[in-house]
């Protein structure tokens, strides 16, 4: 096992520069390496050119271990990686007969001929390995030199994906790259702004000079990472820390590791044979979707109603009239109606709901938009609550959804606090 | 107007590297200075850590002209971006007074003091200047020097977005950084893919060789953007190409620009005053978000149940029990019987509905993990489909929303092919 391996990421494609998509392959790759202990150091993106690609190639291979390059090795004019990076490394490019063998009958088997432009693709470094492609056409490239590793894959996520699960990581580990066990630890918390917590966690983390600490906030979430240095702590030191840090946060902490909030209320749920349904009007069917994301939902998740006109909340969710004519919709009394109405109508022991102003239009003076009332109908009871967020339509409803979950999970877990831990597991080690 | 502005922006934060979250703020600022004329030429992700900002922030202030940094500016510990990026360009760190007042009205408001590590967030590069930041603590940085601009932004989407918008946009206009008329034409298709797409348009495109051609598929869509090199043609050729490429791929073709597929199918339904409610299974709510994620969705937009019980399906929306007996749950019949039943229940023109196996577990041999079947009710009778995706549960669940939506469209444009270019415009100029 090597200790600080440089680890350089960069992928190429115009369209993650111009916005179009999002640079899921970072995320993947990051997750991957991480769960081996590896961490990328950094990540570059470029455009398909050639000078960029070189320059950032360079500045990458020069001081990391391992570099590995995303997208470019397509048949079009526009795919530039490969002789790029033969170029910045004084490398010939070799015709590879076997890659043109695979190709051929990849197209025979589609009812194809192979084009000029696809046989570019039968060209790898000289002394490189060639991955194989089984999910289109273009090889990935395996190359090493001076004891670094150059590691080249396709662009598409059904082609990389399995490529670098049954290909590269055995490399890596073959060549002696992995950690044995992640040495870290990571605590979700919900409802602590970022520097409030490190205030609150301070007298914990002082006496711990060993740890490293990171925090990251999203969408109200803040996570908390502690990692160790090489060789200054056990993985039950770090965890015995992290208890006491999520004694001290109470209700506040969230989970080890990196679960949904849903996905913890859901276990609380789960544990106690308990079953839950929704009746959403400003969050559209997000605050249903956060549920329905976690496998097995169907255990515990029984349906939800999506109302945008006052007549669905009636018919569908049997609510009297009277209330409707009595309080506004987007009051705290249709809050709890919805979320009675929801666990009455799918007979569900909870029911949750939404209902507000998520803009751009609508509101009032008292009600501005970003306004959302909370509705959580239990087995002991019914609450309402209201919250002002800020941010335009789909940040409103996105810190609807997670306000909303959380509330559910703050009633679930302040009686059970200690329930969870048995199905979830931390996020630390290889279990994450 | 200046031309061939080198962007370069650099992400701070482990969690973009450790794939605990994707870099949308890469996507916010291609997007938002493409909107203007300017791409991003790369991008850098580092780690919190001061020797790789210092080295990455200095490869690009080398050879750009705007750098924008964002994330490092908070209170914690790990936050060194202020301190790193002042030490690089050798200039000091400035108490700016005005700073404070705002932030201790900001914890006032709040009932809150300041604590000593926020007043870190007072600190500015001397000779900067320091843009509000009205929806958190740490204020933005813009500087100056030899004719380059630095804008460092806070990590937080809800802080970051609003202080481009108001203060950053606004900024790089004055110094005349913006292309007055974008020369680019998007359109967007669905259903066919990358390669084919590239076949297909080849007639129209050869004889345009002045034009740039860019492919980008997500989920089944696939972007084509056509961009003129500087004063090679007018706009107007540009969209009488498009309008040809338009022609050709019938109804693949979804619109100009970068709407949503939802976007465009609400568009026809209100031209017509017409409306539309959803019942669905395995998308859980996914499919009613992306109705909803569209402002003005309540006019059309009646409502939707997600039925995760069979009960649901039965009580919510009248089908008849005899359906769900004679049927399997995930089939053809009752895909139609929740669209009739949805759009029956909530008074509206359609119904459209999933219902399918979104993994990991569940399905059959003949219906395995993947199937989905889709139902719609019009006007005009009811129609149903089967479509097999590959793909973890959120990838079935956004493949298949993306599949019923454009369905949906395919259904609408048919007849009124023409109708909502009035009501959607161009993806062109300045008008995206």
């Amino acid at each position: 096992m090597k200790h600080g391996v440089r680890v350089d990421v960069i992928n190429l494609g115009d369209e993650l520069l111009l916005g179009l998509r999002d640079n899921g392959h970072l995320s993947y790759l990051g997750r991957e390496l991480k769960r081996h202990g590896l961490e990328i150091r950094r990540n570059f993106v470029v455009r398909d050119n050639a000078e960029d690609i070189q320059q950032v190639f360079k500045n990458a291979w020069e001081d990391a271990d391992i570099v590995i390059t995303t997208g470019g090795l397509g048949p079009t004019s526009d795919d530039l990686t490969r002789e790029t990076i033969a170029k910045a490394l004084g490398v010939k490019l070799e015709f590879v007969d076997s890659v043109r063998v695979e190709l051929e009958a990849r197209f025979a088997r589609l009812g194809r001929t192979v084009t000029a432009n696809n046989l570019k693709q039968c060209y790898v470094l000289d002394g490189a390995e060639a991955l194989p492609n089984p999910n289109g056409t273009a090889p990935g490239i395996l190359f090493k030199q001076d004891g670094k590793l150059l590691i080249m894959l396709p662009g598409p996520g059904n082609e990389l994906r399995p490529m670098f699960e049954r290909d590269v990581l055995p490399r890596l580990q073959e060549e002696n790259f992995f950690a044995l066990e992640e040495q870290y630890l990571q605590l979700r918390s919900f409802g602590v702004g970022e520097s409030l917590l490190e205030n609150k966690l301070r007298p914990i983390l002082k006496s711990h000079p060993e740890l490293k600490v990171g925090y990251c906030a999203h969408e109200g979430l803040v996570d908390v990472r502690l990692s160790l240095a090489n060789g200054t702590g056990t993985l039950a030191d770090l965890r015995a820390t992290g208890e006491q840090c999520m004694e001290l946060l109470g209700e506040d902490f969230v989970c080890f590791g990196n679960h949904s909030i849903a996905e913890i209320a859901m276990s609380h749920l789960r544990a106690h044979h308990q079953t839950i349904a929704i009746a959403e009007s400003c969050t559209g069917g997000l605050l249903s979707n956060a549920f329905t994301d976690v496998p097995g939902a169907s255990q515990t998740f029984m349906g939800s109603v999506v109302c945008y006109h006052e007549d669905t909340k009636i018919e569908h969710l049997g609510i009297p009239e009277s209330i409707l004519m009595q309080h506004d919709v987007v009051s705290a009394e249709t809050a709890v109606a919805l979320a009675t109405g929801a666990a009455e109508s799918f007979s569900s022991d909870y029911g949750l709901s939404t209902t507000g102003f998520a803009g751009p239009t609508g509101g009032s003076s008292r009600e501005p938009v970003g306004t959302v009332y909370f509705g959580l109908h239990t087995p002991s009871g019914a609450w309402t609550h209201r919250v002002q967020f800020s941010g335009d339509r789909l940040t409103v409803k996105a810190r609807a959804v997670n306000a909303a979950v959380d509330w559910l999970r703050r009633k679930l877990t302040k009686y059970q606090m200690h329930d969870a831990f048995a199905n979830i597991g931390y996020g630390m080690g290889s279990g994450i």
